[in-house]
């Protein structure tokens, strides 16, 4: 991927940067990703018919119910996503502003969506043996404090 | 609404892109909308003394608590806004920088907005049966849906 | 800090608006530090010995267990970040593309930064009495709607 003439800066937050573009289709993968993870919990819901509130009892004979292991891994790995994927959209798009070389911030983009696509599968739904998660989310941790520093770097002297 | 003539893509992200202000003007309201939702819990946990934390014990004789289900409701629809309405700000966002039909994006700002208002006043406030909570889930759900696909079908090609 | 001329709106969200640069590095500070939380997570979990997965069972003849009071109060005050900072996120970038002063701007940025940082100090490393969370809290909770207060009357006529 090239930038084939230097980018205004007031280019940068648009379509006319391919950097820009990469960040878009990647970040709209990730937020699928995430509202799946609702699915996913409605799924395990209905399945083990365990339901938080009165008026969501849909079968006959059952209470609400909380801590059943099955749903409650979905949610840990839903809020793990809120912890970490919802604080890299915002550095990603800050980042961007910065106006980075294009071939790393582009695979960084790829690299961090990737890694959290396989989180969630090892996570809720396929639980694997660690350091597979660990791994997993490292890597999209280490991108977002590597973009941090790119950006405290640039911008120190307006603390 | 009219944009009275072609948008510049440098000009997507500003005041002068009605479309823009209509998002600034919803995602405003919902930001509230969320903060309420703390203040919500807080006066749960006035009005039935539950608190979590040693030092937020402000009456005397009571202990640290949880699973109180008057609290764990808010909190759970508070969790609920955070899971389905912070990645719609990021999605709404660059939804907008691939410069949608200013009639569309405006109604669904609009609907999406309104229906998370709607939803927190069937779960938090005023709980009334199914399926009144999912028809609301659902309708920002699916706008978050369309708003991806929109943006990845434009993007794709930068995989 | 002053524009030395007028801004563009185009080039608000630029590193040519020093506002921008000042949001920048604090919106960075506040990612590094809400990313911190799962790293204070993670050592209080080897510290007690409090895992929530099977395949974390990294020490022999420990099952999994939850509600540590250890980890729980670290993971309330990140579940607490999450509820205030990511609006905060998206309310000051907003908030930015309106041409605010630049030094009521900066000077917000710095405080609501400063006020969570502490809210963390006080709550997940050293608890101390109240009401010193709730001030830290009140601080950047006060900020986001003053912020919201401003959009809201800029941008209503497009509601």
């Amino acid at each position: 991927m090239s930038t084939p003439s230097p980018m205004l800066k007031e280019q940068l937050l648009t379509l006319d940067n391919p950097v820009f573009c990469c960040y878009l289709f990647w970040a709209t993968v990730l937020v699928v990703k995430m509202l799946l993870m609702s699915l996913l919990t409605a799924l395990q819901r209905f399945r083990y018919k365990i339901f938080p509130n009165e008026e969501d009892l849909f079968f006959k004979n059952i209470e609400v119910q909380f801590d059943d292991p099955h749903v409650e891994r979905v949610r840990r790995a839903h809020r793990n996503d809120m912890e970490n994927i919802l604080p890299y959209f915002i550095m990603g798009l800050i980042y961007l502003s910065t106006d980075p070389s294009p071939t790393v911030a582009c695979n960084l983009f790829r690299v961090a969506a990737v890694a959290r696509i396989l989180h969630t599968l090892v996570y809720a739904v396929y639980p694997v043996p660690q350091p597979s998660r660990i791994l997993a989310f490292a890597t999209m941790l280490l991108i977002t404090f590597y973009m941090a520093a790119v950006v405290a770097l640039r911008t120190l002297s307006f603390i």
